[in-house]
């Protein structure tokens, strides 16, 4: 008998384990407070209930839902690919911001300013079939190494996010991503490293065209999915003024602003705070990728969630679970 | 044991009958076609088995999934807006087109053209935020009336094409509507009725801007989701080319042709051919809606599945199930 009573406690023991959610978050304020929140709107008997089809929730990517320093890894993917196509372009030797690329001095790449971005981008981002850019893509994310952590890119998203993904489909969210980036710049590895569905990732676009039975990237920006931009991407792909909007900067803001204004439902804000230098990087009101300052002063002041990456996360990489 | 036998025979008629694929289609070439092309992809040991991530089916939605004569029904609405709206435009009464939809001279406002419908969508559809459009298109639909048939729009969807979406998401695949219709005309109202989400409704979009933390409709015209901007729209939401595609005009070809390029699976494509003048309307190569003429001859020239709507379909509107 008292066999049966370990076995069973030890059965108990592990299924709550199992089940416990979001793991790698310290007890706490931030925990709690998406705890308490998908409590009360998942609770049919709450006045704060919210029925499934409305539970969308909204995810910046770049500072969110993966790192974005010491820039965003997308423009990482646009000088590895100058590199790679420099042979079939001797004329890039002579020509900034290429000739900047090719030779490493990042300096100059960036004093190019957005101009120079924009060449950049649309150099190694148009030109194709829209089924030959995401074969590029999908072999950059499955070989190229960020510079200083020397891991895969997409060893670079953030556990305790993926966590919170999840917990927020189990409980009956549709999780979309909203990202500056580009749409289909995170489309081809986003949906697996997220679960979440293509048709659900929302970004900036450049302009296509059908030709030939293909769609063709054409070098010229279409949309730019930030800032005031965020709520006008989800107007367009979602339809539907979302409950739950998480982000890391004031490109963000909006729609984490848009997301409160909501007329009929609880809803729920969380920004991510980059505190942790060591196991990731420390900034805010001052950096130059992911600026948060304006958020920041609005999320204190409105009660919005704000996580210290540094004090509750017990780790940021899923790659730290393995050590 | 006889009696066991009979109950249980019993028992798989009704489990037979209660499971019926498609009951309101006639057996013939086209409810055979559609589920041998369902069998082969779903079947994990077919050499034509799709994932089902990739299981992605289109649908124009005017003249596939409900009618369209004498027009569009999103042209009825316009209609039933001016007057709606014509005591706080005084002027309408002496402005084409609007003087003529006033005075009920359909003529003149179909005589003027494009450019004078234009002026009716954006009077009636613009100038508001999203959720106030939202709420007009939701009292409309469920008020107004069709004038020739006198029941409800939404009550002249098809029938068989309601269980061919049922009957396809059974199998994993995703539905999506993709029309030539406004995108925020067929959200509030589309989702419930087809049984899908508003994230996977594509149409035609006017601009909007974001303001004072709400979506406001701009008077102009951003995408028109019809011929080549069909797959150019599936590219933007849906980010991957379907395995089927449903429609029953030219303005469809595009978006067929785009999907049975698919260079990795078998593909489907099915028209809905307007044969039955008695029921609903007949009509193809010269209609003023729905013209159905060169995607007809490449049809037949090309083995796609040619639905005799006369001849296939046992009811054409869920409310024959009635009588």
């Amino acid at each position: 008998m008292l066999k049966i009573f370990f076995t069973l406690s030890l059965l108990f023991t592990f299924f709550l384990h199992a089940t416990e959610m979001l793991p790698t978050w310290n007890e706490g304020k931030s925990k709690t407070s998406i705890m308490n929140y998908v409590n009360a709107v998942t609770d049919k008997n709450s006045t704060d209930f919210i029925p499934m089809k409305d539970r969308i929730a909204v995810f910046d990517n770049d500072g969110t839902l993966w790192s974005e320093q010491p820039v965003y890894f997308q423009f990482f993917f646009a000088i590895d690919r100058v590199k790679a196509l420099s042979s079939m372009h001797p004329e890039w030797k002579n020509t900034q911001p290429f000739k900047a690329v090719l030779e490493g001095d990042m300096k100059t790449v960036m004093a190019s300013g957005e101009e120079g971005v924009s060449k950049l981008i649309m150099a190694t981002h148009t030109g194709m079939s829209d089924e030959e850019f995401d074969a590029v893509v999908i072999d950059w994310i499955k070989t190229a190494k960020h510079p200083t952590k020397h891991v895969l890119y997409s060893e670079l998203v953030f556990q305790p996010m993926l966590e919170l993904l999840n917990y927020l489909r189990e409980n009956d969210f549709k999780t979309f991503i909203v990202s500056g980036g580009g749409i289909d710049f995170m489309r081809p590895w986003a949906s697996e490293v997220y679960g979440i569905p293509q048709n659900q990732i929302i970004g900036s676009q450049i302009e296509v065209k059908y030709e030939n039975k293909q769609i063709v990237r054409v070098p010229k920006l279409k949309f730019v999915d930030d800032k005031e931009g965020k709520p006008v991407g989800i107007h367009y792909h979602i339809g539907q003024r979302p409950v739950a909007a998480f982000g890391n900067s004031d490109g963000d803001f909006d729609m984490m602003q848009y997301t409160e204004a909501n007329p009929k439902y609880k809803t729920l804000q969380l920004y991510v705070h980059h505190t942790d230098d060591k196991r990731e990087w420390a900034y805010d009101r001052e950096s130059h990728m992911g600026k948060l300052d304006k958020g920041l002063d609005y999320a204190k002041e409105h009660n919005w969630t704000i996580v210290d990456m540094k004090k509750e996360w017990k780790v940021v990489y899923p790659f730290e679970m393995k050590k």
